[in-house]
């Protein structure tokens, strides 16, 4: 299979045009033109037209874009042209947060189960704080679990002490990438992929830095 | 005034160090060991006693650190001995979940006012989906409620195409720090810090990597 080979930081400005597409496909709209899209991610149309460029020229000279087209385009460099289904594990305060948190998840995520090393414990509160219930199991269950509802992905809302041994057990698992919530760097072996999304220690860097400053 | 050294990603153990003693110093615990530390935070001794050297010598020997001079150190060192006082601009979804992950802010964090561009229209929906309600101001008033509550961070939750217009206002109203959860890379002058702490975009780029994985 091809290899990866779109910068970060271009992966990170399409899926910001994939939002925007979607809500112009949503209302109807047949085509875009560069500067539209530009202005609506916050950028300038060279940008744009540069990051499409990787698409090839599938452009309408003097039109823009073919909204449906881009769409598709977009959405199968991306891996978002097929279903993603993650797990999140640990259903404390964070978990519970990232589980009201899927509204911002496009329709290509999709939450097909949680654990907790208590599940009869965090199901009261999950239906208390969530609209929209997710099945909690025993993180014993995880393997178990996750080749029945062919689990992609694991969220890791655990406390940092439980993190790596969480992490072992999503490996063991067979599941490949882990969206990691918490602080601590996470060993695994070659071929699972970690991404890191805490935020309280992105806050604390934040102030680290400030301090130094004058106000 | 001393300039930053300590590397960031020490920065983030650090604050996971800190999370952890104030569990400890809470139940009354006067003395830590490097090995408790480590444990609790999923790592190994060494690196705790490397990342704690920053502060120069003060473990004792067979013993391990006092838990309080230890809280105490790695608090100034963050800059987390005073209060810094955060808003957050943008409440719809994306701003609400902020507002109700606040449980996560350490007591040195105070979320002291909200912006929207509808004041009106979110006020219902705060108090519907959050237990401790913020003031919403309308965002014109952000240099003004700025100066008077002491305002050090904005957090950044609105979309994409406004993030950088509402950046602009708030290097315009003498804020520093930026905690930006668009995934737009926000242009700011030298002087103000931005940090990014998006997570949709982050899935989508594992997501991106993981497709050309084989199951």
């Amino acid at each position: 299979m091809r290899q990866p080979k779109i910068p970060e930081v271009t992966i990170r400005r399409l899926s910001m045009y994939l939002r925007y597409l979607k809500d112009l496909a949503e209302k109807g709209e047949k085509v875009v033109s560069s500067a539209q899209l530009a202005k609506a991610c916050g950028l300038n149309a060279a940008q744009v037209r540069k990051d499409l460029a990787y698409f090839g020229e599938f452009g309408i000279r003097g039109v823009g874009y073919y909204v449906k087209d881009l769409l598709e385009h977009i959405k199968k460099s991306l891996g978002l042209n097929r279903e993603w289904r993650l797990a999140v594990i640990g259903i404390g305060n964070l978990g519970t947060a990232v589980l009201n948190y899927r509204d911002f998840l496009t329709e290509n995520y999709r939450i097909v189960a949680a654990f907790d090393r208590n599940p009869e414990k965090v199901v009261g509160r999950l239906a208390e704080r969530s609209g929209r219930p997710v099945e909690v199991f025993h993180i014993d269950q995880l393997r178990e679990v996750a080749r029945e509802r062919k689990i992609d992905i694991a969220i890791i809302t655990v406390p940092p002490s439980e993190a790596q041994k969480v992490a072992d057990k999503v490996v063991e698992a067979n599941i490949r990438g882990i969206l990691n919530f918490t602080p601590v760097q996470l060993k695994v072996p070659r071929g699972v992929i970690v991404k890191n999304a805490y935020f309280t220690t992105v806050l604390d860097n934040l102030v680290y830095l400030l301090q130094f400053k004058k106000r």
